[in-house]
C-alpha cells in the first residue's frame, strides 16, 4: 500500500423518498437557490415537481438554468456563473446526471473566480472559494455525486478536460433509485459501461499489498455484471436500479484508490479526445476503447488483466499462459458489453481514421497519459487502430 | 436495500510517516492540547516522542491524561473532563487503541455536559457540543478511529455500555502501520478477532438486495484471514500490519452497514456483560461467544451462515444441507481463531456458570438484544452454556 488520505465530506441520502431530506439540507427558509438541469426529462418524470415542492416548502427563492449538454460546455458554465453573481445565489442544486453535476461544480467554483473559468480547468488557476451545492441524481453513471471531479468541454476548441478541487465535493447528494426508472435503455447501458470503466481504470494499478481494495473493486464489477442484464430486462425494477446506482457512486468516490497509485486512466484520456471531436456518449466511447487498451497492454504485461479474468469473469486458468487467460477475460468483458447493446468499434458511430492524428493530440491534454503503461502518441494510435473495426 | 445515509467526516491519514500531518491538523500554533494515552507502551516504542515533537513544533501547550484502562472507565473519563474544563483544552489527542479513543470521545462530549456523563452513556441526555479531537492509532482492532461509537465501563456497577453521537467522530486519525509493530502477539490476535467480529455482526442482517455490501464484507474477512497468519509469523512486517490496520478501520466505519438493517450485535451485547464482570479482553470474549451464537442461530435459520461458509471459508456445498454447510463454516471460523491462539471456551479464562444469571442481566442493558435473532434471557443463557467448554 502507498500512503494515502481518505476523506469524503459528501453526505449521501440513499433510497426511495429521500427527496424529503432536501428540506433538512436547505436549512432555514429563504435561501436563494439556483436549480440546474439538462433537457426536459425531469419535467416528464416528476422529479422536477418533487424538487420544486421541497424548495417551495422552505420558501426558497428559485432561479433556473436548464439545457446543460451531455458533455457540459464552458459557455453553459459561464451562464450559470453570471446568474450566481447577478442573483446572489446561496445554494446550487444540480438535478440530473454527471453532466449537470459537473457543470454545477464549475459554476460553484467559478462564481468566485474573476478570470476565465477555463483557467481553472487548465490548472492555470486554483479555486479558493465555492458556493455550496447539492445534487439530486437522475442517472447512475459518473459517480460525480460523491467526488470532487468535473469534466468540462470547450466546444470551440474541441477540448474536453477534467479538473478537481477539494471545494468541488457536493455538500449532499440525494440518490433515489426510482428517479432513474425512466432512464432509457441506451443511457442505462452507457452508465453501466461508464461506472465499470471507472473501476477498471483504478484496477489497473501497480501497487502491491492492496488485496482488500482489489477485492472491493472486483465486488463492484461482479455486482454490476450480475444486476445489469436483469435491469435491462426490467427497467422499472427498483432493486436493480438501486444496486446499479449505489455501485456507480461507490465506483468513483475515492475509496477504490485507497493505498494504490490511482490506476491508469489512459482510456479516459483517449475517450475525452474522442468525444470532444465527435460528441459521442462517453460510455459508448469507453466501451469501444477500453478492451483495446487492455489487449494492447496485456501484450507487455498481462498480470492485472489475468487477475481480472479469473476473479471477475471466472476464466478457468488451467493449462493457459497468463496472456491467454488475460485475453479470454478481455473477450468476456467485450462480449458482456456487447450483450448489453454497447458499441464495440468506432465504425458503429461512423468514425474512421481520418482525424486520428488530431485525436491523438487531443488525448495528450495532460503531459502524462496512462500509468499502468505510459502512453506515447504511437501507442495511442495503435489503440485507435485496433478500435476501428 | 433499505434507505440509508452515508457520511463520515473523519479524515484518515494512512501510511508510514503520516505523523507529520499532525502539524497541518493542529493548524496555527498555540493550541491547548490534552494528550490522552494508556499504559507506557507508547513511551517504549517511540510513538509518544514522535507525537510530542510534532506538538512542540507548533508550540502547543500540552496537558496529559495517562493510564486509560483496556475497558475505559467512567472515573477516567471524569478525570479528563476535569482537565479539559480546568485548562480550557481546545483539542484532544488520543494516542492508543480503541480504549483510549473511546475514552477521548467521552471526554470530548462530556466537557460541555454539566451532569454526570453516565447520563449520556445511558441515553438520558444527548451531547450538544464537543471539543474537537484526533487520534494516533497504535492498535488495529475496534475501528473507533473512524466511527462515532464509544464504549465506557461503569466499574462500580459492573456495567459496560456503548453510546454514539454525530459529535463523536474524530476530526482526523493518523494510521501508521509501523506504530503497531510492537503490539504483542496476544493483543494482535484480540484485535483481529475484534475486527472480524465487527464484520460478522454486520453480515448477519436480514435485508435483501445487498450483494455489493455483502461482497465488501466478505472481502474484509478474506483479507484478514489471509494476512493474519503471515502477520503473526512476522509481527514487524509493515505490509501485513497495514493490511490488518486498514481492514480494521474499514470493518466498522459505517460503510459495511450501508443499506442493511445494521446486523445483529447480540454477541457484542453478551460480551459486554462478560467483560464488565470479568474484565477479560473484548476480543477474547468474542472469540468464545460468536461461534456459539452462530451455531445457536443456524439451528433456526442457517441462510447467512451458509453464505459465509461458502464465500469466505470455501466450504464445498455439494450434497449437503444448508445447516451442514453452515456448521462446517462455523467450525472453520473457530478453527481459524484457535489457530491464531484465541480462546475458545469460558474455561480458558477460568469462568464457570456461577454468575450466568447476573451475566444474562448485564447483556440486557438495552431493551432489545439481537436482530438476526431476537434474544431472550433463555437464548442468551443457552449461548453461555454452549460457551462453557
Amino acid at each position: 500500500m502507498q500512503s494515502f488520505v481518505q476523506e469524503n465530506p459528501t453526505r449521501i441520502w440513499f433510497g426511495e423518498g429521500q427527496i424529503k431530506q432536501l428540506q433538512q439540507e436547505l436549512g432555514s427558509a429563504g435561501k436563494r437557490v439556483l436549480l440546474v438541469y439538462g433537457g426536459g426529462s425531469i419535467k416528464a418524470n416528476g422529479v422536477y415537481k418533487a424538487v420544486k415542492e421541497q424548495l417551495e416548502h422552505r420558501q426558497a427563492e428559485v432561479f433556473e438554468l436548464s439545457g446543460v449538454e451531455p458533455n457540459p460546455r464552458l459557455t453553459t458554465v459561464n451562464k450559470g456563473i453570471e446568474i450566481c453573481r447577478d442573483k446572489q445565489i446561496e445554494l446550487i442544486l444540480a438535478v440530473g446526471g454527471g453532466s449537470v453535476i459537473d457543470c454545477v461544480k464549475a459554476i460553484s467554483a467559478g462564481a468566485y473566480y474573476e478570470g476565465d473559468f477555463w483557467d481553472i480547468v487548465t490548472r492555470q488557476a486554483v479555486p479558493t472559494r465555492a458556493i455550496p451545492f447539492g445534487t439530486v441524481l437522475t442517472l447512475a453513471a459518473t459517480g460525480s455525486e460523491m467526488n470532487n471531479i468535473s469534466v468540462i468541454t470547450h466546444w470551440e476548441r474541441n477540448e474536453k478536460r477534467g479538473w478537481s478541487s477539494r471545494l468541488a465535493y457536493p455538500k449532499f447528494s440525494i440518490l433515489d433509485p426510482t428517479y432513474t426508472h425512466s432512464v432509457p435503455m441506451d443511457q442505462t447501458v452507457y452508465g453501466i459501461v461508464d461506472m465499470m470503466s471507472h473501476v477498471l481504470e483504478q484496477y489497473f494499478h501497480r501497487t502491491s499489498n492492496t488485496t482488500m481494495i482489489d477485492r472491493f473493486m472486483e465486488s463492484v464489477l461482479l455486482t454490476v455484471i450480475e444486476a445489469a442484464p436483469m435491469l435491462l430486462a426490467d427497467l422499472h425494477n427498483t432493486d436493480f436500479r438501486a444496486a446499479v446506482m449505489y455501485a456507480g457512486t461507490t465506483a468513483f468516490n475515492g475509496l477504490l484508490s485507497s493505498g494504490t497509485d490511482g490506476g491508469d486512466w489512459a482510456s479516459h484520456q483517449i475517450e475525452h479526445g474522442l468525444s470532444a471531436i465527435y460528441d459521442i456518449p462517453h460510455g459508448g466511447g469507453l466501451a469501444i476503447l477500453f478492451p483495446n487498451w487492455m489487449q494492447h497492454c496485456a501484450e507487455d504485461d498481462p498480470s492485472r488483466m489475468t487477475k481480472l479474468a479469473v476473479n471477475v469473469f471466472g476464466i478457468d486458468s488451467a493449462g493457459k499462459t497468463d496472456y491467454e487467460i488475460a485475453s479470454e477475460g478481455i473477450l468476456a468483458l467485450r462480449n458482456f458489453w456487447n450483450s448489453l447493446g454497447a458499441p464495440s468499434k468506432l465504425g458503429d458511430y461512423g468514425i474512421d481514421a481520418s482525424r486520428f492524428d488530431e485525436l491523438v493530440e487531443k488525448s495528450f491534454m495532460k503531459d502524462k497519459v496512462g500509468q499502468y503503461k505510459i502512453m506515447t502518441r504511437e501507442t495511442v494510435k495503435d489503440i485507435l487502430m485496433r478500435s476501428l473495426s
